[in-house]
This record gives C-alpha cells, sequence and structure tokens, in this order.
C-alpha cells in the first residue's frame, strides 16, 4: 500500500516499510500508476491530483468533529494515531497536541527553528545565533546564546512537560528536538501511522 | 536630576517625576544643557554624544563582574532594581532576568510581539493573526488565533512563573502583557529605578 503526506515542499511517502521524499516543484503525480491514500495541505498540488483517480483524499475518512475546523489535517493523522500522549511535530512550525485517553485536548502552534532564529535575528543582528541544543535547562544562561536558546526551547519544553503524558517527537526536526526532549519517544513516521488507522477503521485496507 | 535611557529608536527620559520620549532620529542631544545621567545601547548615539560634557554615562558605574559580557545595559539596570523578583520587559525583544536575595541568577531572551507575528506570518498567511490577550491560559486551545496565542504567551508564562518568584513587568508592552501575567506589578520605570539606586550606591546623588 502506498501512503503519501502532502506538505507545502514535498510529497512524503510510505511504500511499505520504505519511505522516501520528492520535491512538490519537481514531481509528476501522474507518474504513479498504483493506488496512493494520500492527505495534504497543499492547495495547488490538490488541484493538479484531483482528477486523477488512483490517488485517493483520505481526508473525508476522518471524524473531523473532534477537531477544529482550521487545524491541518497532518496534524490530525498524527493524533489519530495516538491514544495517550502529547505529540510534537517539529517542522517549519512546531504543533503540539495532547490526546488523553482517546480525546483530543487541543493544541498549539510555535515557530519552527529556522522561522524563531530569523525572528531574533530581525529583532537585533545582536541575536543572530543558531540555537544551542546542548543547553543545560537547569540553569537560567548567562551567556547570549543560551538566553535565546533557552528561550526558544526551554519555555517550549517547559510548557510540555507541564501536560504530564509521554511525549511523542515527530517531523523534519524531531531528532534534533530529541536532545532537549530526553524522554521523548522520537517516530518519525507517526503521520503515517494515523493514516493506516484512519483506513483500518473505514475498513479500506 | 534628569535621567535618560536610550534605545534603538527613543531617548527615554525620567525628569524627577516626569517621563518623556524623544525620537532617535529628530532629536539633537546638544538642546539639553543641564547634566543627563543616561545609559544607552544604541551605537550610533554614543558616539553623538561622548563629547557633550553634560552627558554622562553611569554604566562604568555598574560592577558588571554579576552579568554576562554581551547582556544589554537596560537589562542591566532593570535587574540592578530589584532583590527578589522575575523581570519581564517587554519590548521589540522579552528579556527575562532572575534575581533571587539579591544574586542574579541568570536570564533568557524570547522574541517580541511584533517579531513573533511575523514570524507565525511568515511561516504560512493561515498563522497571520493578532495575539489574543485574554487566552484562557488553563485550556489546550482548539482554534487557530488562541493556538499561536497558547504558542507565544503561555509557553512564556509557563517558564516565567516556574521560577516562584515575584514577577515585574516592564518596557512598552507590560500592559498588555500584565493580562497573561495577572499577578506581576506593572514597573514601567523599573530601568529608572535601576539608574537612581547605580547613583546613590556611586554616590553620585
Amino acid at each position: 500500500m502506498l501512503l503519501c503526506d502532502i506538505g507545502n515542499t514535498s510529497y512524503h511517502f510510505l511504500d511499505d516499510e520504505r519511505s522516501f521524499k520528492e520535491s512538490v516543484g519537481t514531481f509528476n503525480p501522474q507518474n504513479i500508476q498504483e493506488k496512493v491514500y494520500y492527505i495534504s495541505v497543499n492547495h495547488a498540488v490538490n488541484a493538479e491530483i484531483a482528477n486523477l483517480v488512483n490517488w485517493i483524499d483520505i481526508s473525508s475518512l476522518i471524524n473531523r468533529e473532534r477537531y477544529y475546523e482550521t487545524m491541518g489535517i497532518d496534524r490530525i493523522a498524527a493524533v489519530e494515531a495516538v491514544e495517550n500522549a502529547i505529540v510534537v511535530d517539529a517542522g517549519s512550525a512546531v504543533t503540539v497536541d495532547a490526546v488523553k485517553e482517546g480525546v483530543y485536548m487541543g493544541g498549539f502552534i510555535y515557530p519552527g527553528m529556522k522561522a524563531m532564529q530569523k525572528s531574533y535575528k530581525d529583532i537585533s543582528p545582536a541575536l543572530d545565533y543558531s540555537f544551542n541544543f546542548e543547553l543545560n535547562l537547569d540553569k537560567m544562561p548567562k551567556n547570549s546564546q543560551d538566553a535565546i536558546s533557552y528561550g526558544y526551547l526551554k519555555t517550549l519544553y517547559t510548557e510540555v512537560m507541564l501536560h504530564n503524558l509521554p511525549v511523542i517527537l515527530t517531523g523534519g526536526d524531531a531528532k534534533v528536538f530529541a536532545k532537549i526532549f530526553k524522554e521523548a519517544d522520537v517516530d518519525e513516521r507517526l503521520v503515517f501511522k494515523g493514516m493506516k488507522k484512519i483506513l483500518q477503521k473505514a475498513d479500506r485496507c
């Protein structure tokens, strides 16, 4: 079974156990002949694949009442994969969603690493540092690089841990964030797990 | 006694009890004849006033060993004003500094409101919201505006409150932030209080 999670910049496929990415700019979805079950946050791609009969949008199979209207379908798919966890999806944005005993509790959105670094730099060139992921979380910083790293990472960490739920990291920056969230499980295929669960519930596979 | 806190965009004066601002772009420091005790983070202005004998830089009166080398002098002045508090200075950046029983514990830097809003907007036009300062901090959000407001404000709030110190809000956005930090004292003249204390310690007034 071929699954695809379409973002703003890439098609992320899972072909049984092999996962791979194709660039939105260069990949032609018509090149795939087999059935593809997909979710997409990319409106341009949606228009392109709407008429391809082998591309099947699974978003209509989800009971969306649990969620809110403008919530991204990729966030929903990740949340569908878990029963009791706080999911931190670290990409261009960092989305944080809590599920307690199968009930979606809500979530929040935090800037991704690149956006936040730019934000500090735009305030002042004196704040143009990369983040220190080896940061000591138990001590208030006394240097500029740690002061911005703590501002970005420790505030997020403290809030996430407050919810007393197992933490699951996913998204492109999951492994980097794992240096801060030492207790977390990294699961880069969480969205695909959610997609499979949605298909199983709907008896589609 | 005339005090002045010079930032990147304005001269902030305190003349006994009256405080007022002048724009860096249009104000001519030579127009002031009386003695001005100042601190400044503005290198261009520093060069302009270095030869004016009535403008007295008080930064050399501070025992800077307590602090770190690249720490802004305005942050240091605010910290000098308190004995036991966490100071949240909300301006173009939000600086957070902790002082416990007279000892500086360190601090961190978080993006200011405008920078953070731009950061969300740059990630996606779908995240282009103003922040909701009426946000319910006890509930994970289920709509986009609250999801980014919580991401910006609740993470900061949780981290600040964790330190179990009285919270003092200062800076241009102090009153707006007070809607979230309901327990905090707002003191828009904290930097001036610190400057006075520095002068008193040095027997200069």
